[in-house]
């Protein structure tokens, strides 16, 4: 078997109820998902009730590193042996897709969603390697140009890990899908991409130094 | 007291336990930042997990739309007189913020979290409300320009409401916030915009009327 056609096992919680087509379970189609963004939502249960934060992860290897910043409830619980159950979900948006009938319409997207039990990083080692991937998976090779966190800060630092275990992800990547009946209606049908991107980067004062590789790579 | 003062109600789930000064409750604020855009993240609990889905939504005055096509779970437990508690989140990063120590780089966003318990909606005529403002969420102005859903596909969508009630938003838009013995370090700092926008629309070969005003001004 080669490398592609590694999978996650499937569980009945991710496989979908609908448009079982748009899912997968390969891990080169995860992990490619995984590593177009920074940004996902942490998802637990505190006092019954359900809890979805936004903050930004890392992927290394099968694992991911969840930073803790958006709030301090989730860490608690992520601190016990026991760990804390989570879900983390990560979601790019493609394009729209504008269909003649207003049922029809849909989203071209990426999503990864991923179960398990989330514990927090205590190790100094795997919170300096985690807390590096965590910048440099917005802005890769960052890391190696910035001060590296001390002892003190490492202890200020909450993230969790989750190994990717029961992940699947979901794409539509396709175009305005009418039925029949409507395609002669005399309205507009079609994709309009969704772009994202950056704008020119803006220097603090305190910047000495000129506008680094990884940001020349980053920004253009 | 002027409609800009008007806040919701705070309560222990959205008083954050961190930065504080970053949170707000009031009304005008949260709806500025669900205006901006369309997607959202819905959490519930499934047999005691949490599960966080992307979907859709549209806000209609103190109320939120969730389109349940991303699964048919969450709406079996909306469907019932108890209705099923949801966490809707939404989250917008408007640029990376680097500075000179990985520790303290951060992020740019405005987010909004809203607590409560989903209802399915089931009225026809409120359903149908509930369908032209999804579409009318991601693309003003749409739904007067596309066939109307029809009874059978009424039936066939699954939408939940959510009353804003519980709700909070939370926001940073600051420069790099560097420590002080930090600032003479030979590194680059400062902020870079994270852009969103759309990109040409690609029309259908079924679309035989121009590129309506709806899209003109959206893509423009």
């Amino acid at each position: 078997m080669s490398d592609g056609d590694v999978s996650y096992a499937r569980t009945p919680r991710t496989t979908p109820t609908r448009y079982k087509d748009r899912a997968t379970w390969e891990q080169a189609a995860i992990h490619a998902i995984l590593d177009s963004t920074y940004l996902c939502h942490l998802g637990f249960v505190a006092d019954g009730a359900p809890v979805v934060l936004p903050t930004i992860f890392a992927r290394v290897g099968d694992r991911l590193y969840i930073h803790g910043s958006t709030g301090s409830r989730p860490l608690r619980g992520a601190k016990g042996d026991q760990g804390l159950p989570v879900c983390v979900t990560v979601t790019l948006v493609d394009a729209l897709v504008l269909t003649k009938s207003a049922f029809n319409h849909s989203v071209n997207f990426r999503s990864v969603v991923a179960h398990g039990t989330a514990h927090q990083v205590t190790d100094p080692v795997e919170l300096s390697v985690a807390l590096d991937a965590l910048v440099d998976q917005a802005v890769p090779g960052r890391s190696a140009e910035v001060r590296p966190a001390n002892a003190k800060e490492l202890a200020a630092t909450a993230v969790v890990r989750l190994d990717l275990d029961e992940v699947s992800a979901k794409t539509r990547a396709d175009g305005a899908d009418d039925d029949e009946a409507d395609l002669d209606l005399p309205y507009w049908s079609g994709v309009v991409p969704v772009t994202t991107g950056y704008g020119a980067p803006v220097p603090d004062a305190s910047a000495t130094v000129p506008l680094p590789a990884h940001l020349r790579d980053l920004t253009r």
